[in-house]
């Protein structure tokens, strides 16, 4: 099977800007990326598009704005993917394919969101649309009050998981000091997250606000290639695996969180890895609870039992698995459609040693989860340094 | 390369359905498909779900709506694609990598769209998205003024098509009286097309109300797969093209429908065949200048040259190149993201010599060419009966 490199990133900084367009966001990751993979457009022979939208942009037709990037890029096929907050990770797995189906050497990714210029209802509406319709028990829910059901079923199987959820929230704003990209750069203590107050009000009982991910703006971008990158810079895609659970809450167990966990399982299992192999992880904390059951995804610990790890300095900086160095989705930012590239584009950055101040010492072998909806299009990536021809 | 094979299809009847949901519609297709094919969900290894929704359908995660149909599907991967009008050739095509790329052996292609529940005017903001909102000439062009602006550039350059664009709309009219899932089944003579009338006002002058496609809701599905089908009910996927071209108009001579042109040479080429060689078509007639203009794509005439072929009859039922023995978008309807499903699926039937009174007697070879915006993203698909296997 042809191997799959990364060899160009590209990423915008995550936030608020009202002056630039989708468009805009789409062509600065895509140049930065090609700028770095030394790539011209022609060289270019696929376009995947990672974007979410879900009423929020006007433009409808959005992968076809990434040729707005380089004109050598005219006539180059260009595909948009969606699934719902896993978008950005469907468009790199739809590259990857490209490649090994054959159809291209060289995929230009980009993942891309717009959701600042709408005020937070029509945000949360737009986001809750990726929720089951057909049933009044779950029809119209937003996904603040989805995850707080989460949380809730936590607290009622395991025990109150809100102190682990402050820690997570703390342990992710502190990463994100270091990532000159992230939308949010403040240091919050685990005390002001686990407690509500005017500043950290509760948005769906028992989520309070620093329990939530943000609102953002931005996109990132990779360039895929059959080819590896040089030496020293480059990396490769070890596993790439996707399940896609039920979409119905009431037809599975969401807690289990069994999407998650068989894809993670997958792509340990295809390179003979556990946890232990991995170096660092990018996961979908769109909900700090959901980070706390990441960790069970990931084998760390068992049901319930995430809390420990959090204790024990495990997932933080300089622990033995670093789990969201970036800052993740709560304090990087969550520019839906971009988040799955970004979290492969920093990847790389981590691996080839080029990720400043959030560098993992050593890094040598990433995972990528992210996730659309409560663990329905789940999906995992393990990313190693080197071309992994041995 | 591992040969594509259509092993079965399903196909809502296309029309408005108003007690039908966006999920009804997905799993009626599907269920059909599954059980043509004689595969249990269990047996499908991903599911890709074309679908443009632009804000017209309150689901906003619908890939994950197609696991409704079958509880074998739990866990299986599922990806929603999404390019405009081509959002199903679109899922087609990833379907294709999907196998192409060892990912899957057997693939579950759906396209859907649920539109008639909205106002014209919302379902012509919602298309009209697809279009460029980035210079002033265009933002907010609706797609029949797009397509009006095409075929006032015809007139300019070529002479005026309005007559031959009539003989589009009543050869369509007339194919989709054999077609019993057809939305609109009312012959329609050259002459009342040809007239603005009460009946037939001007919609965005020149285009008459005769000249544009449906507003529909309506399923197709197929199923691919790297294994064939029993003799005699035996499709390949002979070749499968994608071409995206630029989204503003002012960058490019949209008359010269470059990117359709550009997928169906390297569609032909890809076999050493030519149009002689193609026994039916169905093409992307959105709007009847589209059709006319296709004509040149498939290489079955010159620039400005297509009234021609429907004077003497060509691209006519008895004809040596039928096109859109279907009805076309323009009468068998045009929910956006089944659309480019159907014509794969009613290919499918036609090579089976299964497509009852709209049989293309002999059909050995049948071309699909599917549309996304004015020749933005252009998909060609050639289907030959039999597996392929000389």
């Amino acid at each position: 099977m042809t191997g799959i490199h990364v060899i160009g990133s590209g990423h915008t900084a995550f936030g608020r800007f009202d002056a630039r367009s989708l468009e805009d966001l789409e062509v600065e990751a895509a140049r930065e990326a090609l700028v770095e993979a030394e790539m011209p457009g022609e060289g270019i022979d696929a376009v995947f598009l990672g974007h979410f939208n879900g009423g929020m942009a006007a433009d409808g037709f959005a992968s076809s704005l990434v040729h707005q990037a380089d004109d050598g890029l005219r006539f180059k096929p260009a595909t948009r993917v969606e699934n719902a907050c896993a978008s950005g990770s469907a468009a790199i797995h739809a590259g990857i394919n490209a490649i090994r189906a054959g159809q291209a050497r060289n995929v230009l990714v980009v993942g891309v969101e717009k959701m600042t210029h709408r005020t937070t209802e029509e945000v949360t509406a737009a986001l809750g649309s990726a929720g089951y319709q057909g049933h009044p028990d779950e029809a119209g829910l937003s996904f603040p009050q989805v995850f707080a059901r989460v949380a809730e079923a936590y607290r009622e199987r395991y025990g109150n998981p809100m102190t682990a959820m402050a820690r997570i929230a703390a342990k992710n704003h502190a990463n994100a000091m270091g990532n000159p990209l992230a939308q949010m750069r403040r240091e919050l203590s685990v005390e002001a997250c686990d407690t509500v107050s005017d500043k950290n009000p509760l948005i769906a009982p028992p989520l309070r606000l620093s329990d939530c991910s943000l609102i953002s703006d931005g996109a990132a971008a990779v360039v895929l290639s059959g080819t590896p990158g040089p030496v020293g810079a480059s990396v490769h895609i070890a596993a790439a695996t996707h399940v896609s659970d039920f979409l119905p809450m009431h037809r599975r167990d969401v807690l289990a969180f069994e999407g998650p966990k068989r894809a993670v399982a997958q792509a340990y299992d295809a390179l003979g890895i556990t946890a232990k192999d991995v170096h660092f992880a990018e996961v979908h904390d769109c909900f700090t609870i959901a980070e706390l059951l990441m960790y069970e995804a990931l084998g760390l610990c068992g049901p319930g039992q995430g809390a420990r790890l959090l204790e024990e300095g495990v997932v933080h900086k300089g622990g033995s698995l670093p789990v969201n160095p970036s800052g993740g989705l709560k304090a990087k930012g969550h520019p839906v459609g971009a988040t799955g590239v970004s979290m492969h584009a920093l990847a790389f950055r981590q691996l080839t040693g080029r990720a400043g101040e959030i560098q993992v010492p050593g890094a040598g072998v990433g995972l990528v989860v992210n996730m659309g909806g409560a663990a329905v299009a789940n999906y995992a990536t393990i990313l190693e340094a080197g071309s992994g021809r041995r």
